[in-house]
């Protein structure tokens, strides 16, 4: 039998993530993300079908060029309006028991000493379920929503993340000694005040004194996910990831970002399965093959393709020109597009590959359809390339996971790709089997550092 | 029948908010404050008693002078640890329908991009019931804490106030007109972006380009609290609040404190009626003088009299020498304590006062004693001052608020000083009848200030 795969509900505090256009359709709930109670009933069906996590995606700005009107993200819902996901999760907190809780976070939008206590006060309050995912910032909005001109430059961006991390690790780990906590009501001593440490970081961004204000929360330091595919980001995960999150398409390419990081990760002194690798699919379950062809075609005519092109240019940080989406992708000016439109002549085949096929291949290139059992066959071919969860994305909410629960999961548990019950213990507990990060990872080493036998 | 006045349930995320030592009894809670279970149960109990809010204090530092080595806090759990309010509202909501939520955030610990965004989820999650404490920053550690080397002037920190404000009304009240969301599946348009604005704000502070991230939440703008009390204090409030907290040591000085600060509002062509004014109490009940003596006796030997002197010098930055307890008041030199020392000073007969008398009366100045039928007759007296509510300070969580819903409630609702049950909507419209901010307040401005029919 396999291991069992890791199952993530990858969402977003939003009207459309990343199938976009499917808000428009009356079986699905997520134009009520402003409801806790959306979030809430989701949380408690994905613990009863067993899933690990939920998983919030985040953006601190508009997607789009410096000069754009953000006309088109808005009236497609396109992640705006988009709520912020880390205060709902103590709502999710008291409604669950065991499913991990994680959140992207961007080092421009909260200052990290604001930043480690909100998320030491979640994994108290979470009994140690919290997630962060490490994430710079890829949105010039963003950036001009805190106070910057512009992006700052990419490699820049992973420094500026180096310092932030230096800036939590030191307040997580080290600002309080294990055994600080007395709450010793004979003596009347609250803390021990000898192992309790300002910190005094000075560095490029941040001058933070300390100490921290909240006593070390069970994992200390939430369990770390990232995301970087460029050479600065897989070096960054090397050296702080837990968990890395991958939209590869297809298994083989997967297996090749994975050979990168652990390359790195050997670099760096730690272990080659030291970060469990996540893959973003969405799926298609039908009874039969015909059920299946049916309802990718429905899928296909449910998607708005304009906001699948804007979506994948704001990222990419190109204008994809979207209002034809008949036009040739040939006749095509675009500046640093020329590998995804080459994906796109490879993929097309018999007729002229247009601007709506970027859009249909967008909104394809994570999707896994099938019947239970052939989808299991295909998350084995995953799980052989490396992958050790699944970051399953939605085309409703909550029906997609309710789908997943009913249908594909019975299927995944008997295939052994799916456990049948939770470990106890935090988050990183039931990943890693402990709850605090171990040396050589660099949040580590600050553990006691700022004690009186352990001299900065 | 008088009104009936509103109450507030006045916590803190900590060990040790304001009546010090008491986390020692063991008939207190409130060293669980890690735990959501001690929260949800508390504001549960709330509900069912009737309060109309639950306010969180907070700070994003410690007492302590610049030099301090913040020893003595972190004995005695003086605020320290606390851990972050914010993020614990959201279950606090989902186990709640009419309590409002009010949390304390400092203009130095969020960029107001985020708090703005943080605050509009908040309000869409608990329908309608957040409220802000606006506060500056008082203490010099919380500055070093967000790498600033001392505290900001106390006028440039109520500048550094108006232009937070401005921002984070733009975002609330101006970046979305009413109207914008549109939500519509067959046109499949989500928001109109002829109504979605940037607002592109440029001051001393900050830059924001906007569109605020979140739909308008029931209030918009949540409802504002402030407990200003220098004469800039008490501008901000005049300008800016709907509820004004005091700490007045009796009747006759929070009656002074209001008409300063309803002087202003005038001056600002605010209605004299404009802001609601809560006074800070805590209770001591018993059904009869006897026990009313006994358990105030043992309140007082239950408290950390060098606790309350250090909270009480941190608040005031000076050191009250708290080492010796015994020592007469009149061998302190303290710098800028001179009217506390009078005070002590003309609260003490027959004896010389010394540094524990100081502890003793600050646990006493906010203390209301006696029978059920007494405690109303008192709190009539601070109605007829102007006093529209009762923060309710605890001895010890939940149980302060237990005695408080059963022995006194019923006296209060007999006597027509609180009310029987809860009116429906927001927060502000429970308390002023509508759902958001309203002309002349200075966020009504910006509502509509950036659509085409109104330029900016």
């Amino acid at each position: 039998m396999p291991q069992p795969l890791l199952y993530s509900a990858f969402v977003m505090n939003t009207a459309s993530h990343i199938l976009h256009g499917l808000w428009r359709r009356d079986d699905g709930q997520q134009l009520d993300f402003n409801a806790l109670a959306l979030w809430v009933e989701l949380v408690k069906t994905l613990e009863r079908g067993r899933f690990d996590v939920i998983f919030f995606a985040d953006v601190h700005g508009v997607y789009g060029p410096p000069d754009a009107s953000f006309r088109r993200p808005i009236k497609a819902g396109l992640q705006i309006p988009s709520n912020d996901p880390a205060v709902i999760l103590s709502a999710l907190a008291s409604h669950t028991e065991h499913l991990g809780l994680a959140i992207t976070s961007s080092i421009v939008q909260d200052h990290p000493f604001s930043f480690a206590r909100k998320l030491s006060t979640l994994d108290h309050a979470s009994q140690g379920r919290i997630a962060w995912n490490i994430v710079t910032n890829g949105l010039a909005n963003g950036a001009r929503n805190f106070g910057h001109d512009d992006l700052t430059p990419h490699d820049e961006r992973y420094a500026w993340a180096e310092e932030y991390m230096e800036v939590v690790y030191k307040l997580w780990e080290g600002s309080w000694d294990d055994g600080a906590l007395l709450a010793d009501r004979t003596r009347g001593v609250h803390a021990d005040p000898d192992k309790v440490h300002r910190i005094n970081h000075r560095g490029p961004r941040y001058r933070v004194e300390g100490p921290h204000l909240v006593t070390p929360s069970p994992q200390r330091t939430p369990l770390l996910f990232q995301a970087g595919s460029s050479p600065a980001g897989m070096d960054f995960a090397a050296r702080h990831a837990e968990a890395v999150f991958l939209m590869a398409p297809a298994p083989a390419l997967a297996a090749q970002a994975i050979a990168a990081i652990r390359a790195r990760l050997t670099a760096y002194g730690r272990a080659a399965d030291a970060i469990k690798f996540f893959q973003g699919l969405s799926f298609i379950i039908g009874s039969t093959e015909a059920e299946v062809a049916r309802r990718d075609r429905e899928l296909d005519e449910a998607i708005d393709h304009e906001a699948m092109i804007s979506h994948l240019g704001g990222v990419m940080g190109i204008d994809l020109e979207v209002d034809a989406l008949d036009r040739p992708i040939d006749t095509l000016h675009t500046e640093g597009a020329q590998s995804l439109l080459d994906w796109v002549r490879a993929s097309v085949h018999g007729r002229v590959p247009t601007v709506r096929d970027i859009g249909l291949l967008a909104s394809r290139s994570s999707r896994v359809s099938g019947t239970p059992e052939g989808i299991a066959d295909q998350l084995a071919v995953w799980q052989a390339a490396g992958i050790a969860g699944i970051n399953v994305i939605n085309a409703v909410i909550p029906g997609s996971y309710i789908e997943f629960i009913e249908h594909l999961m019975p299927v995944l548990r008997r295939r052994g790709l799916a456990a049948t019950g939770y470990q106890p213990g935090s988050l990183r507990r039931k990943l890693f089997g402990h709850d605090r990060l171990q040396a050589p990872h660099p949040a580590a080493a600050w553990r006691g550092a700022f004690s009186t036998s352990h001299p900065p």
